[in-house]
């Protein structure tokens, strides 16, 4: 007897487990009900021409059955959180039943198809600065014998590339000490293009002057913002200087050459201070020695060369509640990864933002099409920014 | 006859809406019994000390629903955005049980409670640049009266504020034309201190020289590099002119009126001009008449002022599939708002990002504190930056 009941004691938590299993049960088994109800109403709506959503019928139901929590306020933000993700899924699936033309998902198709499989070895090739900038490392990584045009600002790059003076522009994106490069995104944003090709360059910072320079002679550090930013802690070291920022660490090696001062130094890479005759008085002073910068190559015909799995978009969101978490929720509900996440404010408008994603998936799986044709759908500032 | 049937001929969108209807009746039932378990089951691990989250119980959870997908691997990945959000509200409900002592909800409670109800008149407050600055602005709109401590870099001011040389900093954040103030971020993540207020202010620009200088012999404008972002539109329209950017607005007017140069113009406030003697060549010229900076007050000490209804928080997500989105989705669930994600790289880590949310909840609101500790359990890097 005293056995027996032994036996029959079970934890607690086990016995509510097995009746959280079987509500599990019965609920993937209800919400399958539903996807197939929703491809039906799908099937219909493409059919008889009808939009797939219904913001109306859907802030009913939601009304209805958040009503269901009663009183009870948390359930029924839970409700509402679980219903809001219900309905992307459903709209995701009628969407694709919609087969409407999308000129996007012809334009990509039409690139995939078109590009040559082998990314070109020679071309015209924009960057901004000087003789031995990075840029130059980024491009040389990208061609194999690039023609280079070395222009002054990123604004000329990307006015290079639009006025077809070049095939290609090559542009830094984002550091992994400084961050993203601000003004590059503003730009993509004012101007139509593709990015093609993405590599990624390993920044190691000399501080470089004129030759016979000594290091407590330096007064002036001049080099572009973000490698000043990059040799913070190197730079703390040096007493009573000044810090010049300019427009590129090529140009101001270039400046220091030709001004033969021995209080001015610079922040270049070692091969140019090389070629500008420059000598190295330190090496390798960048914060952290894992110092990397992701460039674009930017045209402006859409070419999709093989093995794309990169893609870039931009879009605003309205300002409500939630809206950027449901812009994310249509990857999730595909699977599809954010690889980075990047917000710039909208001239103009009070702190609204342009939203930048990079998406991680490949250019011929299906649910990357639809997730675009979808945001094509959501923001009328919805931009596609290629693949790579 | 006829009759009869037509009035049995229903539209099939109605008759497959009537189905989704009765399975969403049957869902919510079956959710909210879930979440009734999901308490039994939190209240019973609190008692018996034991953790909320039990990861390989998810994961085995989550295998067998998604296989009841079989091979319908849309099917599946809906399965699984789904019950990762089932799962992120049961933890929500099993944390708000467990009780545990969270040393920043009394950090909280203890602030709200002893920090005075009206913002201080009179304070020792640090801004970066000199007189005429516009975080002097920023810190006479905060306080009646300020005594302004003037330092040279962004880092000085969250120094001066650490080392207790004064109670407060005032430091710009953003901007709604040229972005974040990524530095200040950066230096967020280094100095502990807290947002105590923050302010918006409206900047307007103008291009201003020496007594006696016109427009056509300006060859030189110096600025903050923000400063001559937003002022694009309006250089472009000079010819040949070199933008140097400076560490502050004030600070490059300041040194212009001591140089007495007529080729070199600045941009900074009318104010500052008027101030250092300034002749005005051009008013408003920023690029958008809406031109507005946020200032953010720091202080070493966490105060929270009554009626704050923003809090500000860092943290690093892991390098996996959907981690914003589940990070937000602990918002979502309690219909807590986002106003605003800034991501910035961790340096030395390879392009890992730490975040900065901006809530908009309510100090008072039980959601946050509970989000909070939430958070502070999920990410080892979590700060809570205050509220204001």
């Amino acid at each position: 007897m005293e056995n027996e009941k032994t036996n029959e004691i079970i934890s607690p938590l086990d016995e509510y487990r097995a009746q959280i299993d079987a509500v599990d049960n019965e609920m993937v088994r209800l919400l399958r009900e539903r996807m197939a109800l929703a491809d039906r109403i799908g099937a219909y709506k493409s059919e008889h021409g009808l939009p797939v959503r219904d913001a109306g019928r859907e802030r009913r139901l939601l009304e209805r059955l958040a009503a269901m929590a009663g009183e009870d306020g948390r359930s029924e933000k839970e409700i509402r959180a679980l219903y809001s993700l219900i309905f992307d899924i459903s709209c995701a699936r009628q969407e694709r039943l919609a087969e409407r033309p999308s000129p996007l998902a012809e334009a990509m198709e039409k690139a995939v198809a078109e590009t040559a499989p082998l990314f070109p070895e020679k071309a015209t090739v924009a960057c901004q600065g000087v003789e031995g900038a990075y840029a130059q490392d980024a491009a040389q990584a990208m061609f194999r014998y690039p023609s280079l045009m070395f222009l002054s600002s990123f604004e000329s790059v990307f006015s290079a590339v639009d006025r077809g003076l070049c095939r290609y522009g090559v542009l830094p994106l984002e550091n992994s000490t400084a961050g993203s490069v601000g003004r590059i995104y503003d730009l993509m944003a004012q101007y139509h293009f593709y990015i093609v090709k993405t590599t990624r360059v390993r920044v190691s910072h000399v501080l470089a002057a004129p030759r016979g320079t000594l290091l407590n002679q330096i007064r002036e550090v001049r080099s572009h913002e973000q490698a000043l930013l990059q040799c913070g802690h190197f730079l703390d070291t040096l007493p009573d200087i000044h810090l010049s920022p300019c427009s590129n660490t090529a140009a101001a090696a270039k400046e220091a050459a030709a001004s033969g001062r021995h209080d001015l130094a610079v922040i270049c890479s070692s091969a140019c201070a090389a070629l500008y005759g420059l000598e190295i008085l330190r090496d390798n002073i960048n914060d952290e020695s894992g110092n990397y910068t992701r460039f674009i190559c930017i045209s402006k015909k859409l070419e999709i060369y093989p093995g794309a799995d990169r893609t870039g978009i931009m879009l605003t969101l309205p300002h409500e509640a939630g809206s950027l978490y449901h812009a994310l929720a249509r990857l999730s509900v595909r699977g599809i990864n954010l690889l980075k996440i990047e917000s710039r404010p909208i001239p103009g408008r009070d702190f609204e933002f342009m939203f930048y994603f990079d998406i991680g998936e490949s250019i011929y799986s299906p649910a990357l099409r639809e997730l675009l044709c979808d945001f094509e759908r959501l923001s009328p500032d919805f931009r596609y920014l290629g693949s790579y």
